[in-house]
């Protein structure tokens, strides 16, 4: 059980996570910490927070666990105010999209509460954003991927491990590095083909009625280009070195399949397709 | 009311269309013709059809209208095989994802049948295939597009339409060219982007751990491509010149983000990643 639980950024993610511990009676109080009054006073009347604080340190001072949910390009920012304000015992995470910069905020910001940090990532989410978007079952099944560094003490790794259970969801650890590379493969890629994929078709002249004739597979392939576009640029731009080796891969095998359209090379064609098509029913 | 119905090749999209006719009792008899006895014998055992063919001919004599279900690499073949075995006041159409050379198939194998040849495509499908996979709500609320030709009977289209009326489709016109370039845009690329996708990720070395961390959102932009391998070669070759052509507009768009990324442009990013978002919060 937390007493008070300190969520910084009270959209999609830590909404749901504040609900799912509400849910499962693993929290005492939750207090939402941001800029936006209206945004916290929603926040508050949906019952997903119990209070709210525009300022960072009278939030933290008392709080046993803080969530840093805000996107990764203002991390380091939140972490400069909180540091040296909050409880010898208290606990920080975070659910940053990329680990490798989040965690270098963190060391360059946060001084003796470094042990106490634990960089983590929920593997969930939807296009929306927002608290009204937020629903307790988010994390139910789900993994979180936690990246404790050498200097992070096991007990607060261990508390958050415990959080994340209480809220449903399965707890993976991946060293830094290989957290954001394979985020990248598996998430910052799709995202930006799916933007550049609307944004190509919206560029076209006959844009209204290409859309038209768009059916449930498109749908389904551009869903992920709803989301933030503030989050979505932070994080292209932090993880950006894994993201352009993805991007290299991916525009290298795509001219290939084009060079094999234009020669007419069905045996290509016919053999990347199925490849493409057992790796996905054996893993999806 | 159909007396006669002959599907050649009952798969999702033909299974489908006899499933919904019948439901709606606009169809006296539906033959099914292929190749693989197995799978027709199963069409009439789910009640899909009433009688099956494995000769083209036997099957089409007495038909009403005769609906050509087969991958659009087939259709020259099929045309070739029915023109001259058909009764004087049939109709013929396809379901084809490819218009362009599909007529020009229909122009050099049909002869005077080419008037009552309506060349069809019903916007809707799942990744599934095979006779199995069908059923009678596919259509519902979904748009069929016909391309009929110049030398095409206005009576002919009007008996199609009506089928895909009955079917539940909403059914609009475009000219061959026309549909081949929306569909390249809306359907052929996304499916070449997701094949591509899997298959990078799956030549990676850590494959399996990459699958496993692949959240909703993956699963949704890679759906497609658990698509028919062979029914999508034969769709990228018959729709060649549109789908490079969409594929270098795609290219050329995705290496100016690649290098926003690289340059740190969060201004192009952000603007290019807002508009996506705009264009498919309003259009899908």
């Amino acid at each position: 059980m937390i007493n008070k639980l300190c969520i910084i950024g009270i959209g999609l993610i830590g909404g749901s996570l504040a609900r799912a511990l509400k849910a499962a009676n693993e929290v005492e109080h939750v207090v939402a910490v941001g800029r936006d009054t209206a945004h916290l006073a929603r926040a508050v009347e949906l019952g997903v927070a119990d209070s709210y604080e525009t300022s960072i340190s009278a939030a933290v001072s008392d709080a046993d666990v803080i969530v840093v949910a805000v996107p990764v390009g203002s991390m380091k920012t939140i972490f400069s105010e909180l540091s040296g304000k909050i409880k010898s015992t208290a606990i920080i995470t975070d659910v940053g999209s990329v680990k490798g910069n989040v965690v270098r905020d963190a060391q360059a910001e946060l001084g003796d509460e470094l042990s106490r940090f634990v960089p983590g990532h929920p593997i969930a989410g939807t296009e929306e954003s927002g608290v009204d978007a937020s629903f307790a079952e988010l994390y139910k099944g789900q993994r979180v991927i936690l990246t404790p560094l050498e200097e992070t003490d096991p007990l607060a790794t261990q508390a958050v491990t415990q959080m994340w259970h209480a809220a449903g969801a399965d707890v993976e650890s991946l060293s830094v590095e290989h957290h954001d590379e394979v985020l990248a493969a598996t998430s910052h890629l799709p995202h930006a083909l799916a933007y550049t994929l609307v944004d190509t078709l919206a560029k076209m002249h006959e844009r209204r009625e290409i859309f038209q004739f768009a059916a449930g597979g498109f749908k389904d392939f551009t869903r992920i280009a709803s989301s933030d576009p503030k989050m979505w640029n932070d994080i292209c731009l932090n993880n950006r070195d894994a993201l352009l080796d993805m991007l290299n891969r991916f525009s290298g095998d795509l001219h290939k399949l084009a060079t094999a359209i234009e020669n007419n090379d069905s045996e290509f064609i016919l053999k990347m397709f199925a490849r493409a098509k057992t790796a996905r029913d054996q893993n999806c």
